[in-house]
């Protein structure tokens, strides 16, 4: 593998496990065998490297949660597989613990790519809940928008509440909660 | 107020703001006007004071939740009054941010308390489900703990959504729609 594909897969790694704060330039050298000049010669700091990394998490993001939502099936079993997917629950999410990061949230260039992920996210989700209701599957009252972002939120939520009981089990409780809340609006 | 009261406080803050990794004892030192031996002298480390600050905050966030669940109304209204509730959304939960930092998830000590609180949410917030179910609110296919899962969710990823998008639109988008979909579920 190259060596600036090693870096930012090393980064991606780190800022997952350890956060931006967290992760060193030593330790992103290390994990990607890399040296200081190397990683220098790449990209110009800390800052930069962890920008495309999480660039490239995003877009991975992306594309997985696009295969669940362009399956077939009605609007609620499209997001039922999206948020039954398998995940590394007790990992968290890759791009929403960053949110926690305060020194990711004062860098504009380094919040964006978060920013873009979840509004794509949120887009995305409220186009399918907007097919349900043209399909007849949803009630009026409900609001593409706000639904979406209660699913976007119940993931992210989810995360927060397994890694808390070091446990899968309330991520799992949380998802099948709201996927009854949705099975009853379309009932 | 006394040192070890100024020590907590400051720390619960510093806690908040920049997490247990980005938190020196230096820092809490500094933010709480107290010395290097003072704080040897109540506390063993930046350890046992952050497990004093958490579990101050988390004493807080329960008395905080508990009068929105103790007030009269339907399980739906108590329930809103709770999601409702002014929140410094962008500042996150300084319980929930916790669940990010690697140190604290991975010392037993630390993350106790994190998990005592949200066990005690979802434990309140399921009883105030299971009462909508008794008084025919709630249908049978409504499970309180995964209910509960899913509210508590909603919050804790409305933060994240909230804070990757640098607004609060997000966490209210969330809310409104966790309740829209209660109500559809209690119509």
């Amino acid at each position: 593998m190259e060596t600036v594909e090693r870096l930012i897969r090393s980064t991606q790694e780190l800022l997952w496990e350890r956060g931006y704060v967290g992760t060193s330039p030593k330790a992103i050298q290390r994990a990607a065998d890399a040296g200081q000049g190397s990683m220098y010669h790449h990209f110009s700091g800390k800052a930069q490297l962890a920008r495309a990394a999480i660039e490239r998490s995003g877009e991975e993001l992306r594309e997985a949660a696009e295969e669940q939502f362009a399956s077939p099936g009605t609007a609620t079993e499209r997001i039922t597989h999206y948020l039954e997917r398998d995940r590394e629950v007790l990992r968290g999410c890759r791009i929403g613990r960053l949110t926690a990061d305060p020194d990711v949230m004062a860098d504009p260039t380094l919040r964006a790519p978060v920013d873009e992920t979840f509004r794509w996210l949120r887009g995305r989700l409220a186009e399918v809940v907007a097919e349900g209701k043209r399909t007849g599957e949803y009630p009026a009252t409900i609001d593409p928008d706000q639904t979406a972002a209660t699913i976007a939120a119940v993931l992210q939520g989810g995360y927060v509440l397994a890694r808390a009981a070091n446990s899968d089990e309330p991520f799992e409780l949380a998802v099948q909660g709201l996927i009854t809340l949705l099975q009853e609006a379309s009932a």
